[in-house]
């Protein structure tokens, strides 16, 4: 079941509902490939994939070794932090910046884009799909167990 | 909001059960095209578009002057009744059939393959996708309103 409680979840919902109000659907928690999880995995009305890491302190953000794997997951690659983070610390080649509380967002810099190979697209789009359609019915039927 | 309360919800309800059970996710009342509104529809792991269409009673198949505009937005199409539904008034040419309860279901007889052009299935697997993480939202924040 996905953690809403994780930390971080505070930042990845403001993002959430700024972009939902800008047509970009999202899920937390996306397992692209074994071993890698993304706070946001996101599609756009035109089918581009973009993903949202958050860190909420510098500390997420120095224990995080595995973020540039997630590039080759995504057409867009985007990191979130509130206010306070030290943003300076951050990458900038290849990321763009969102700044983020629990009820809004902005985007500082977008993320230049990084096109997926078409295979690879289409397997993602699945899986999301098929990821974000198995979490209805564990909402409505959480007797079935982690799906 | 999706209704799951609406007419029928029980028999679709046991499909979804018995779907998720075999790798086949599902979600309810979505939208292919404007005008149009299917009971079920899933995706199986190889990315195939299967509809379901519930009908609870006679009257209820009776009163659908719409099925056979379905059948161009799936791969598969399958009726499902609950087990005193007079199977013979059915069409049979192209749907496959499900009896199911609230809780399960069998797939009496398979349907056969149509296959979605390319363009099509692309189109409905993102938003199949998009629908589907729009409700988790949804769910999470229902004051963010219907998405």
């Amino acid at each position: 079941m996905t953690e809403f409680s994780a930390p971080g979840f505070e930042i990845a919902r403001g993002v959430w509902r700024h972009f939902a109000a800008h047509d970009i659907t999202a899920i937390p928690e996306f397992v692209p490939a074994r071993g890698l999880r993304v706070d946001l995995a996101c599609l756009t009305a035109k089918g581009e994939v973009w993903i949202v890491e958050v860190k909420s302190s510098l500390a997420d953000f120095r224990a995080d070794q595995k973020w540039q794997n997630y590039l080759e997951w995504c057409d867009r690659f985007f990191w979130a932090v509130p206010a306070d983070f030290p943003q300076e610390v951050l990458p900038d080649e290849g990321c763009g910046l969102i700044v983020a509380d629990r009820f809004d967002a902005a985007i500082l810099r977008d993320a230049p884009e990084d096109k997926l190979p078409a295979a690879r697209r289409k397997a993602m789009t699945l899986k999301l799909a098929r990821t974000a359609m198995r979490r209805q019915l564990q909402w409505l039927e959480p007797d079935l167990g982690d799906l």
